[in-house]
């Protein structure tokens, strides 16, 4: 194994630069290089996680794109309102956070998300580029970044809003087939040119949202081919967490599970793509898959619900209703209320699946991270949603290569 | 290994037989063994237990001991007006019922419980004797319900109430001095007399209630030199279970749990005996410790409050607030409502343990059933308190005793 | 005004017979006359209902119109199966629930629902007469009840399931035009033509549902012509109920409400037919209007949902989650889980409609009962939605019509 | 009537000035001013109340009393981190706080709170003297605040934590009895000296908590004779304020309340005072109170709980389990989860009683302000504990007091 450099300097490169996930990210990172926050919500921040000798968080070194011109100052205005960021760290991280802002590029827009408000309009000029140049552009992005920082190794990870659902394609299948549709210049979704990108220049890939990121065939073929690490989708922050630890305790008990309803109301931007049916269905399809899956009944009732409700703004609240039956048919139910910071859930997993990514792109191991599942709603890699056996996978791995 | 009998009788003998939970048990394993229920809630029901050699339902003949005269009819009346037993199950079981009824003995009160209403006089007269001849007693009614039934064996199994907590005493520290001091005709918790009963003739030990029964070091030492497993203690069935499930999901995320307020309300007769400050104490004092040893933290700030509601009856209603802090320092909250019903609830499980307590009798095995902590508050042979690592472990054993 | 002869028989005409409500008015109303029920939930039963001179159970005598053929006691068996009626109850009450079933005829199926399971043959035949001839044919099922029971009066009340939504049509808007639509031959809706055959032939007509049944302009002025009382729609019976006692406190407060989500479950019949979107919207706009209207903001973000969930059975559990801002900004909440019998909440409120009707008749009045507003998600007269108000303008009745 | 004199200036008095209701109404009052908040919250700030003419936000001069030495910017600071006031507020009132903090006097400590921590060493010394100099000092104090800012008139308002409960004394029943008992220098609770130093020197008096201001008898007489009015106790802002608009539903709709049990957690320093049993009993008393009368019962099972839960600060959350019969015997359950800033809500009320008590002492009212009761959890005047009737009740007073 290749012993970490403790003076190297690691890129990370956040997909959605200036959306919530990707402020707090940058907030949360510099607070902690300036000992203002306690690594609280940081999976590898605890024990046994020492153990390995995973990259400091003053190594790391932030850049990203986005569509959109917002400056990061008014992400952060927003987080200080709706209660998230404490104005004190705010203010103390200013310079950390003018580097990161001076590190954005612009992104390039989903084709479906055509005529969304504030896009950057260089982000409008590489929607008019064919699919092999959009993915140049982003490439050259990523070197220039590199270089201008003497970074050993960028980590890119997609933090940014969901995508549309779309029909599987044939093209997606194996990568001779997608990299043939590149070349006829056939639109693909934004997600997967920016997989496509990290993956082709030897960047690990994170697909933190539901988008197909890495998640079709072609690119998996691709992080085979190159040698690298990937892992997603849909990271597991609220309420499918909850139900992915509370299904097992109905499997062991033996108690029949009746019903299971979720609805969740969220207001923040993530909320607004979702009340458009086509971009929720990605979401809902993961969310109800894990519990199917878990409860090891396709025919359970089951129902999840995702609403927009503005003034919650980035405070995610779901009720879950489990009904279910228990010995001699009685009826019994377990409900419960969810009520968290999306983003302030988010962010330090990321940071926690960017240490990861970096450990395993060092010590040269390739292909679906099957370790991070606990990570993920969907993970890419498959294998159970038991929350529970997940972190069990996360710690095996963490023994098996824990330092001497 | 013993193989299993098919034709063998097991004795199940009940501590508290005329109770809800006892109740529940008569008819569920009568609406078992007549095909009229499905093994819902029953562990040992689900796979991978087939894989053991566990006695059939119908092997299982019932008796049991109780200090009142209430009949196991009205019993069974008040569950069906609850809500929890079938009408239908009632009347068609009634002749397994009354079988199960003409095997219950008067049992010995515990001493702080003199003074409860619909006593049994021949407790009463029970209370008279010495510990030594209440022994004797409850050991010639065991005797007797093998001998008239034929029976391989009996496992004995307390569901009797809450019993008041006592300081702990020098004499519980060893079985010689335990004996010396039921020689001197010194009182004894009720539980102690029965655990000392089952054990010194032989017959396994499971302690389903908070009381002190086979959790002393004396009797601990009595199940060793008898050769004899046992367990306990406190079932495991609502509020805690559910805490149980979900508080390693906070160690796993290191979120920091800034509070635990849990409010429990029942209103059975469990629910009046815990009304008592003194029986409560025991209960309390196992829900709270599982939950700070599972957090790591002994200084989390946690509540737990049972409270009497006479109109739930059976039904638990339970509500949790969980207050933790995510990264950034933002505050969340889970919070969730339980309503189940207790016995049928603890039902199933008293049958799991009978089978697995029958089947490590007959394997040799002695001492406290470690694999059985899932199933426990307060698991007397110690381990976690995680529910998903206790489950993990009872698989563990059926995958080493799985019949070839 | 006409005193009531305590000799009188008073006919109660139940539209839906066969179905949960009228079952649990049936065995209730039973229940009442011999005793065995208090009368909790039945709001005429309380002070001061006792100042008028309303008719007494024992006087009512049951009859009704039904599309399916389902038997009584199968309706029975299943509420009592969930839980809500009491097995002696139905065994006490055989005899009267016979009775009962004795006076169900052939109900007239709406041509919307044509296709549902078990429909009555005889229904199916009906369905095939022009409008005027069914009307015809409901018309003879009352007069033949009446005399053949010697009835002083009937009421007829509308508690079948909700009706799918129609657009308006001209021909409603007078009795002109309807009687015209009639004669014509064109199809209405199956509330309307018992609305019509009720009103045309001088009975009260209670609308318990959300369908047309009188609420149409039509319809008001034959209730005029005919110089009879009338009221509806909608029983206010759960989620709605606490949302109108509810949403009247952060007006008075001055609280800013932000958001209000109501997502409601239910597993009944009513379930199954709101599961149908059609149908569903008819209940969704009554709920949504009622809260728009008491928070005096037409553009307050609220949602209702109604999620069919058969495990429930009749046993509605809604949970409503409010956001709302206070003073310096500082956003609250306020959520609550609702968990009740639909029929059995519903069933108390049919007779106390029936007992005000018969009132309203016998004493002259005519139009629709402006003081039964509390009773109705959307009252036919109109005004406040406000719980308490109409509460008021209740005890504010009866005040003015005491007794002397 | 006299007119309202729009250049008069009024003084607010409170006492707990620098306690987190202080600071919120100081920095809410402010806000007002200056436009940068919208009286959200304040119940005469809603129609119909510009009816009367109430004295403006801008014609308040704020002064108080209290005990501590905290300095306001510090209580502000935590409500800040709190989220409870917002930084920009803060920063824009600074001026207007510090004025009020110019006004702010130490206190007089209640004998049974000597020990607490930050105790202002010349409340110390005020506790030293006899209870008529403490008297003496604080109308000095009083005066003075007049004479210094010109003010037509001083409203004192008792913000101050939670006093012990004291066993009812015969010297509390007359006038003449307490007068002679301050003469003879008898220790007195602070509560009853400050409002007798604010009604003997012709100062209207609001006791904004559960201590005994001015309920006594001894001290309704002194309002009295001093022709003043005056209101309290303890004011109604969450899980009361629900509970009284709930309660009379169950009544309206002879739905039989079998259990209501009220679980509160609070972490402020009110919290902190109630996690003392005998501060918390008075607190208790007027939650419970309020429930049994409301529902007509006095046997009702009901518990109202309250913890300290340290990291809940200012949020108060409450959980209310209500069960309750209703036709049929069937069992049914609505339970609630509040989530408020408890001085959010309070501050905009200690804003309406000082404008509605200015306008009762400008029109010369004097007693118990009657049409107040919908703002306390015991009305000084007695009368219903039904929100909706108090409100009610306000109502009338402002239409027949409306300026023509």
């Amino acid at each position: 194994m290749t012993e970490r450099n403790e003076n190297a300097r690691i890129g990370l490169w956040l997909i959605g630069a200036r959306g919530s996930v990707a402020t707090c990210t940058a907030y949360g990172l510099a607070g902690l290089v300036d000992g203002l926050l306690e690594p609280v919500g940081l999976v590898t921040a605890r024990e046994p996680f020492a153990a390995l000798d995973l990259v400091e968080y003053d190594q790391f070194v932030l850049g990203g794109h986005d569509v959109c011109t917002r400056e990061l100052t008014r992400s952060a205005g927003e987080l200080v309102a709706h209660g998230i960021l404490k104005p004190d760290l705010v203010t103390s991280c200013s310079a950390r956070a003018a580097a990161f802002e001076s590190n954005i590029r612009p992104g390039i827009l989903d084709d479906a998300d055509v005529g969304f408000a504030d896009v950057d309009p260089d982000s409008m000029r590489l929607g008019s580029l064919a699919p092999l140049e959009r993915i140049e552009a982003l490439r050259a992005d990523f070197d220039d970044f590199e270089e201008r920082h003497g970074l050993e190794r960028t980590i890119v990870v997609n933090v940014a809003s969901t995508e549309v659902v779309r029909e599987p394609r044939e093209e997606w299948t194996s990568l001779e087939l997608f990299e043939s549709a590149l070349q006829a210049g056939e639109s693909q979704p934004a997600s997967t040119l920016y997989a496509y990108a990290a993956l082709a220049s030897g960047r690990p890939y994170v697909n933190f949202t539901p988008g197909l990121g890495a998640s079709i065939p072609a690119l998996a073929e691709l992080a085979q081919r190159s040698k690298l690490p990937y892992c997603g989708n849909d990271a597991k922050t609220g309420e499918t967490l909850v139900k992915t630890v509370l299904a097992p305790l109905f499997v062991a008990r033996n108690l029949r599970v009746l019903a299971w309803q979720g609805y969740n109301m969220l207001g923040n931007r993530d909320g607004e793509v979702l009340a458009d049916p086509l971009h929720r269905q990605a979401k809902l399809k993961s969310k109800n898959d894990a519990l199917r899956k878990l409860l090891g009944d396709p025919d359970v009732h089951t129902h999840v619900g995702i609403d927009y409700v503005p003034s919650l703004q980035d405070w995610k609240t779901a009720w879950d209703f489990i009904h279910f039956e228990g010995f001699l048919g009685a009826k019994m139910s377990l409900q419960f209320t969810w009520m968290g910071s999306d983003s302030a859930l988010a962010a330090p997993l990321v940071i926690d699946l960017a240490r990861l990514a970096e450990f395993s792109a060092r010590r040269g191991e390739h292909g679906a991270m099957k370790h991070t599942s606990s990570f993920f709603k969907s993970p890419i890699a498959g294998g159970t949603h038991d929350f529970h056996e997940q972190m069990r996978e996360l710690l095996t791995y963490v023994e098996r290569h824990r330092r001497r």
